[in-house]
């Protein structure tokens, strides 16, 4: 079947350039003879172009980009930029925008990658992050700013209809895998509007799915066995701010965020998803060489997987797996960023 | 000098009752013989009060705490009773009523203690989560409630003054301490009011202590670091829930829960302090001294730290320190709740 995937590219800031320019490569070669060609636009994104505009995503160009089969992003934000500008002015604006509601993020420890843990286990599971609600909204305000009297306010906004398709879209992804299993992650014993929504939504949807065993922690207590017991956890559904966070600790304990691949995904298919790496721009090492684009090799795996190309996914993730068994084996040295790329568009042919 | 500590004691539900047995033993041994006797009222509060009575924390009964120079607590919480009840009502009533805006969370690997670290090099830290404000407030609320059409909202409140106060008593901390470093820990790029005001909080108490290193971290990568390089941290300032979850985390990397111990400071002395582990009251083992009473005895030394019996709070410290040596060097078995007091209780005269 001959067919053309459309594929808005934003490589971002920092080493969100050098990644993407291998993520891209990689894609390239997977799909080679496959009769799958990808047409690529790329938009400059970021920094620079805030710095010449003073915007992050004008709506043209959003409207451009929803015009794509999926995207590919780099990483965002720079020092030369206020916190909070790029990330919710471009990233968060397209998760938004685009009603990235499962925000995917799969932490498996291959073989003989190096773990900060003594004795980590096998582990395997995937986190389903909600990706349009919660504290992310941007539903706060400040008051009296800069005086004795301030006063700042974050709201975390939860609803029925947020909550049920994320929690249903986990279910379905837990009942497909072997172990089946589902764990909510939230603080309902503080968090209790929010809370009790999501945990009798995970009663009321796990009542369709019968054979998937479900568990709940609070998001404290979650974060203890993502140390002591990883090996414990299928599939994670929770919030947005606490996905944030379980997701890069999960990413450290396997192997760290240089791996960690994401998927912000829309699966009603109403827009397309973008895949990232969990890292950032790591402005400090941008420009180098020096960064791992195995995270954002790892985020076109997802994005094969998407858009249907399983078997490709598949050589993608096997072809990470034998380089990263090659590092632990000392088979190969520090290699810079195109270099790794170089190593696994060549395996994935 | 003759003085009388009067000790309100709140042993609360499940493993509670046991380790704060085991606490009160320790106390009492300590100061024998040093002039200072404890007077302590025993409040029966948790999971039988509020079967009893539907109460978690009557009116009076707080004025009654009041009147006491400090607060040992046990723990809370308990499946009979509906998730917050408890937290809410008795916990986060007593912190909040009291003001205990310094949530003191100290971080230390004893030499010996198993960590599910590689390589944990020398962790010695201490964490100063806010108390009274942010999402713990219980300014939320639900529309629609188990209709397709709910929507739940929680609102984390942070003021100036809030934040001020506790930024300061984590500045004069770090000051204090021979590394002289603090990091704030939040989110300042997607809860950028909040975010804002602690940072420029932050920047502001900075100026005042110009010995002390400033670092900031988002709560995120907090976590990474946490496994990572824990070794890193000296004093962490962070808002309550940041504050919940790294501390539960810390306490694993450390040795896990059965030794975290936390203060619940009023450092203006308007009110009782409150000292209590950080774990939880684990009713799957409640009732057969199965519990390590070590965080709670270690809470007692915070407690007379507070009260100004620092060479009190060493001998407890030195107590603990030696007797997880013993267990590391194999030298002592499982033993009972109350053996473990039993031998801290014997070591500290
Ligand atoms: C950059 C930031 C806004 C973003 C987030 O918090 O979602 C990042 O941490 C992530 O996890 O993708
Ligand atoms: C029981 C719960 C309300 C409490 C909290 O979240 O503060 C606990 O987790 C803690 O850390 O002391």
């Amino acid at each position: 079947m001959a067919d053309t995937v459309r594929l808005a590219v934003i490589p971002g800031d920092g080493i969100g350039q050098e990644v993407t320019a291998e993520a891209l490569k990689v894609l390239s070669a997977v799909l080679e003879g496959s009769g799958t060609t990808v047409a690529t636009t790329e938009y400059d994104l970021g920094a620079r172009l805030y710095h010449r505009t003073g915007e992050t995503l004008p709506d043209s160009v959003l409207e451009e980009v929803r015009g794509h089969d999926a995207i590919l992003l780099g990483a965002v934000g720079d020092p030369s930029v206020p916190s909070g500008v790029l990330e919710r002015g471009l990233l968060l604006k397209l998760r938004f925008a685009l009603d990235h509601y499962v925000n995917l993020r799969p932490s498996t420890l291959f073989p003989g990658v190096p773990t900060p843990l003594a004795d980590p286990g096998e582990i395997d599971f995937v986190v389903v992050r909600e990706g349009t609600e919660g504290p992310y909204v941007g539903n706060g305000g400040a008051l009296r700013v800069g005086t004795p009297h301030e006063i700042a306010t974050e709201v975390s906004v939860n609803t029925a209809f947020g909550v049920e398709r994320v929690v249903r879209d986990a279910f379905a992804r837990a009942a497909a895998r072997p172990r089946k299993k589902l764990t909510l992650v939230h603080k309902h014993n503080v968090l209790v509007h929010a809370g009790h929504l999501w945990r009798r939504t995970v009663e009321a949807v796990g009542a369709e799915f019968g054979d998937v065993t479900v568990d709940y922690l609070h998001v404290d207590a979650a974060t203890i066995f993502l140390v002591t017991d990883p090996a414990r956890f299928d599939v994670i559904v929770t919030d947005n701010l606490f996905g944030d966070i379980l997701t890069d600790l999960a990413a450290a304990v396997t192997g760290g965020i240089g791996l960690a691949a994401s998927g912000n995904v829309n699966p009603d298919r109403t827009a397309p998803s973008m895949f990232e790496p969990v890292h950032g721009s790591a402005p400090d090492i941008a420009g180098q060489q020096l960064a791992d684009p195995t995270a954002a090799v790892l985020s076109v795996a997802l994005l094969l997987e998407h858009l249907g190309h399983a078997a490709a996914a598949r050589r993608v993730e096997a072809a990470v797996s034998a380089d990263l068994a090659r590092r632990a084996a000392g088979q190969v040295g520090p290699r810079p960023t195109a270099g790794i790329g170089d190593a696994l568009a060549a395996a994935v042919v």
